[in-house]
């Protein structure tokens, strides 16, 4: 049964990689930096995309976000709360986003075409772990991580932080009350993916995400994306 | 492809369980109360199982782990502080343990006997998902979340929380820095598993461990296991 389960697999990883690249060719097509953000759950991924959505719409740019979730529309909603267009995707015990998903939720989405959005985020589901075996047309990948979930995770989950162009640390606020090795973390990182860029941050005080929007403006500007 | 997919998940599920229903009936057998414990990844699982072994041995029971990561063997490293027999099981990107995994690390395992034994603890993958479809032959599965990973966790990844027979609440020495509200977490835990027991305790000060060995210790008479 081994050798069945690997070579169906590859034909879904295979078959995911094409749907993927027409989305890119979509996604350049229209101008529009595309992010995948992804992490374990309770990361807080939503807050930080609350927040980035909001501080990037003050800037003037055009932004969007797809998010997804096993169940609920909770995300959704409370992403709406930033004014830009949200749409929620439930995978239905579906442990990570595909591209046919993504492709999907484009289409007949009111008022939303990618020639006008400077950036569109990809929520996906919490998990280090499936995610990262699924191109969804993404320029970037960004893991996002937090000081609550121990210094090691780079080395357990290495996949995913070796996927990924940009490794946000969030939640530092908690910093104090907490026996976390910060360095040890951008140590464990850095044997991953040496060099990869991080940004620590705190999603609940704003600490940081002005860094973060410079970072995105410097990846719109080496793509030359008008963002 | 879809139909083969389900059909094949269906095969790897079933034999899953037939191995998972041989293993439950060499635990038995053994009168071990074998216990798997899933989470996110970063909840706290490792320093709570730590503590949890500590405690247990210092009251005489007779206790062993066995330690489930995508790579590394630093938590069988941390736990064997304990100076309870510990065993790592990794995965190699597979996001979850499964009975056959269990099953084989049992084997030539020096000095470890289920016979010898009064409690098993697992500690399996981080990640809500997957998990949740996977029997190893446990008698109960403990599903541990942290309050530094919001309220909404039990309706995102409801299966999880659906078929856990305790829920344990981590890191509760942190609600004074947090925007957390415990009682709509219960009122969550509440809405997809109506009257689950829960616990809530921090694996950092001890505060609830009591409590969790009392839960412990009652399954085990109910179970007529001679803890």
């Amino acid at each position: 049964m081994t050798t069945r389960i690997v070579e169906l697999r590859q034909g879904i990883l295979k078959k995911n990689d094409e749907l993927a690249r027409a989305l890119r060719g979509r996604f350049e097509a229209g101008g529009v930096l595309v992010l995948n953000l992804v992490s374990s759950p309770g990361t807080g991924k939503t807050m930080f995309l609350e927040r980035t959505l909001r501080t990037l719409r003050e800037r003037g740019s055009r932004v969007a976000a797809l998010v997804g979730d096993l169940e609920t529309d909770n995300d959704a909603r409370r992403l709406a709360a930033s004014g830009a267009p949200v749409r929620q995707i439930n995978t239905h015990g579906i442990c990570h986003l595909e591209a046919e998903m993504v492709g999907r939720h484009l289409e007949d989405w009111p008022g939303v075409e990618m020639a006008g959005l400077d950036y569109l985020f990809i929520e996906n589901v919490g998990n280090l772990v499936c995610p990262s075996s699924y191109d969804l047309g993404e320029r970037i990948r960004v893991a996002l991580l937090s000081v609550t979930e121990g210094e090691d995770k780079p080395l357990k989950y290495p996949l995913m932080f070796r996927t990924c162009e940009l490794v946000l640390i969030n939640k530092i606020d908690l910093l104090p009350h907490l026996d976390f090795d910060l360095d040890l973390l951008l140590y464990n990182i850095d044997q991953v993916h040496p060099d990869v860029d991080t940004t620590v941050l705190s999603a609940r005080t704003g600490e940081g995400i002005e860094a973060w929007r410079d970072w995105l403006v410097a990846i719109a500007a080496r793509e030359e994306i008008p963002a």
